[in-house]
């Protein structure tokens, strides 16, 4: 019966807070991670700590378009306020596709991407303002289990 | 140099056309699969089909959460005009994310993933109207490249 599993859900599925901006006169496209909803629902283990990778793709190269926040205690809500930006055209950035997970890392380094959001470009204004949204976290386990369908 | 690879890029990403509509009254959500442009960034060979993939996520059975559309001869713009319902309360589909795949399938039937999109339900509206909007698709080899870093 679905119903049952649609209220077992209800208590919230985790979220991420994110805003943009494209300046036109700089060419400059600034991406603000905010903050982290719900990461309970992600199954956080107590030594790892998490930290949210952002990647602007397709691109050439990992290090012009691939972000890291820093590192921070697993909690239920996180306030990342962290600000990345990159240089690009303006038609560029309207084929581009932004790639947004919540990662773990063990003590020694080892990352893993437990869930995220993915945001198609294709209609990113380029009037200046900053727009902030809500987005879903979609856990990678959900994506697999599909893929094995 | 990045601008040149971005020169290179710029004739086109596939991008996908979809429209959504919430009936409140009926408690249903319809996605309608448009048409696709820009198909041959995705490398088809000449004796797949290709088809759309449509899944809303997290779902506890695949039954009633996945759908696909007819499949057509692979070309670069195809028209599709499918859609698909399902019974679900605003607040649980609100929770949702939706992942949208154009997938390639031979003729022994085992099927592909190239390229999706994946929209956050978190701010969809309850108002009847349709929405109506084309989505840039990333390949599938580009998430891998960035899981390999």
């Amino acid at each position: 019966h679905p119903g049952s599993y649609e209220e077992r859900l209800a208590p919230g599925c985790s979220q991420v807070q994110l805003s943009f901006r494209y300046e036109s006169r700089d060419q400059r496209f600034t991406i603000y991670v905010m903050q982290l909803t719900n990461c309970s629902a992600l199954c956080l283990l107590a030594d790892h700590k998490i930290h949210v990778r952002v990647v602007v793709l397709p691109c050439l190269e990992a290090s012009c378009c691939l972000f890291r926040t820093r590192g921070s205690l697993p909690q239920d809500a996180v306030e990342v306020n962290e600000v990345f930006g990159m240089q690009i055209s303006h038609n560029a950035l309207r084929q581009k596709t932004l790639r947004v997970d919540v990662c773990c890392s063990s003590k020694l380094g080892h990352e893993q991407c437990l869930a995220g959001a993915q945001i198609s470009l294709a209609d990113i204004s380029c009037s200046e303002e900053r727009c902030t949204k809500w987005y879903n976290l979609l856990s990678h386990t959900c994506m697999a289990e599909i893929n094995q369908e």
